[in-house]
């Protein structure tokens, strides 16, 4: 049961101009579900991406480095991606493999394979059929060469789901310089999320021209702000890749700078789209009943502030204890004790659940009352605020709660 | 149900000259359970301790910190152990409070407050029933004085236990110069284990005398190669206290040199009952099915083979596929390629399930059979022996799976 989030209604996603979506079924790992996505690119696209700092990072990972180096980000005109199987810890076959996927859907745009870029999430350390996925190309792009292709972000967000409850989609549209321009993006993702760079897969699309030399400033500003701040079970995949596309295809001036009223103004739209889509990928995490918001303030950097966000967000007892809706609080203070600060000094520590004043001084607030946690614990939505109390710096990374159904779910994936 | 681990025979647990020990019912958290225990140490014993590295240290463990130094190594005669609350998120009245209970014990023994030292362990952030407990020291101490009191470690275990389902204790006896000296040790512990220093609750004494300058290098080796090398669930206690006592009274010559060969004899059999006690916590982990070692191999350092063992030790992805017996090998590689290791090259990297060789250079093992797999996963007790292809240092770190019953478990901790 994913925390407030429903599946997006289709005609709230804008089209984006000159980004083409097909989706098809090739039975990759289970008959009769559309497990197949292709994305076409007018020419003169932008495409930038981060991935995953995983040491044993996926082969279609590694040959999209490899492509995107090659053809440059204006070069790129296809991306492919695959559901049922990660064609992960799959060694030299498996970069094979991605490589021949590239190469299948080359041949059908007319384009050098070293334009498409390939993204497969699902089953670690099994072989890639590949045999399916150029068996069931064809029909993929016969559909995103279609008349309604445009429309087809739903399906996309569908095609690209594995343990995901809910298709995952958001999208915004804005004025610039006169011109509507499109910002529509979507992800996957519910288990192994510890996104280090980007999630498991996301991709965000705009009409709007951006100058190449901001592509990937960019795209790395809207994954911190988005995709590297959740986590759901702590475990960085082998397969995160956060892309983003620009088509310049709504006529608005390409942006050259950041800071400009247009930059900043497509900025916040983009980091807008891209957050929802993070949010949404906690929301259906694994088993997940709480969506919880961790706001770590008074530190000396931003790093340390995350340090202590990410040992609350993996403690499996802080987890225990939202599920159960237990306002069993010592835990949190505990997982801010061992998070690696060594010079931490607990009397400046204070802790709030919502509006709840729950410890002082790194005791308890003689005005707590039990009953106060209590009623914030039960809610959906949960903001913790931890104040260290050694400077100015803050952080904020959202996660979830740890139920019976994520040991369900992860101990029946493969079965 | 605890792995391959049941309740010490109490007439296999060697009695230690010098130390007695007593236990009460003292009804801290609930009625009619023996929660109070006391250790009188006779004059002349040698006592060092390791504690948790956890910034949100509890009450108590500042407590022994500031008596040790006050006492010195040579100056403790006593400790108190509570469970039902652990007195950690509790601020200066916390402090407060674990003096009163030495003090309070100190006037019963006749000895100074700054010779006793506390434990607590139980629920954290609630004010510590310091009442309850000196009520019930005058019972504690009666029982410790008793003629039976020497035999008293199996009562003790169980005295100290919290979410813990077995009491775990250890015992050895070896010769030393003609003389026979005993190790007996007894430690708690489900949850909220990964021990930084020590574990949730740990004492092992003998009877043979040690040198002064010895007792803490050694402390911190048996604590190095037992409780600081498991993890139930990667949450480090506020509470960890290894405590080593050494009484002297078996009449063997003082071990002076940690090289000769009394004192390797010596260490060797601490190591081994120290190593029990730890194994026993993990065998008896929150929810815990299977008894899972991690041996990493082949790296540069022990610092960077600890990093893998505890990236896979703490995977809820890997530690449920272990729940299920489901050889979805592929979450292990994940897991070392995210475990902080920069340059590791995933093509020299090999994982062993058992005698099953699983993966060769980063990808499946063309022999490796799921049956395989599957047959090894089945068992209670499996070894992961990963190879990292990059120096010849290794480690071992052991853990427990991840079940329905630990979320049951942590979510009912409190109620």
């Amino acid at each position: 049961m994913p925390v407030n989030l429903q599946a997006p209604d289709s005609a709230q996603l804008h089209p984006v101009a000159g980004v083409r979506i097909g989706v098809a079924e090739a039975g990759i790992r289970k008959a009769g579900r559309k497990d197949l996505t292709v994305f076409a690119l007018d020419a003169g696209s932008q495409v930038a991406g981060v991935f995953t700092q995983n040491r044993f990072c996926a082969a279609p990972v590694q040959v999209c480095r490899e492509h995107l180096e090659q053809s440059g980000q204006g070069g790129i005109r296809a991306l492919v991606i695959n559901t049922g199987n990660a064609n992960a810890g799959t060694g030299e076959e498996g970069l094979a493999r991605a490589r021949a996927t590239c190469a299948a859907l080359a041949r059908l745009l007319h384009i050098a394979p070293e334009q498409a870029l390939p993204f497969s999430t699902g089953v670690i350390m099994e072989p890639l059929p590949v045999e399916r996925i150029t068996a069931g190309l064809p029909n993929a792009v016969a559909d995103a060469l279609a008349d309604a292709a445009p429309a087809h972000w739903l399906r996309a967000a569908e095609g690209i789901m594995t343990t995901d409850t809910v298709p995952k989609a958001a999208s915004r549209q804005i004025t610039l310089g006169g011109k509507a321009v499109h910002i529509t993006g979507i992800c996957k993702g519910a288990g192994m999320i510890r996104p280090n760079m980007a999630t498991m897969l996301g991709f965000v699309a705009t009409d709007a021209a951006i100058a190449p030399a901001l592509m990937q400033p960019l795209t790395r500003q809207l994954a911190e702000a988005s995709f590297n701040r959740i986590s759901v079970d702590g475990d960085t995949s082998t397969n995160d890749s956060f892309i983003v596309i620009a088509t310049g295809k709504a006529g608005s001036a390409p942006i050259a700078a950041p800071d400009s009223p247009e930059g900043r103004l497509l900025a916040e739209a983009m980091t807008d789209v891209a957050r929802q889509l993070a949010q949404a990928i906690v929301r259906d995490g694994e088993g997940a009943t709480k969506f919880i918001t961790l706001r770590v303030e008074g530190g000396r950097d931003g790093a340390e502030c995350r340090k202590v966000a990410y040992a609350i967000a993996h403690s499996p007892l802080v987890k225990t204890a939202f599920f159960a809706s237990d306002p069993n609080l010592g835990r949190i203070l505990a997982a801010v004790g061992y998070a690696g600060i060594a010079d931490l000094d607990q009397t400046r520590i204070e802790l709030y659940l919502d509006d709840v004043h729950v410890a002082t001084r790194g005791g308890r607030h003689p005005a707590y009352r039990e009953e106060d946690g209590q009623r914030v614990m039960k809610q959906a939505e949960i903001t913790v605020r931890v104040h260290l109390g050694r400077g100015s710096a803050s952080d904020t990374v959202w996660t979830c709660d740890l139920s019976h159904e994520y040991v369900s779910i992860n101990a029946d994936y493969r079965s």
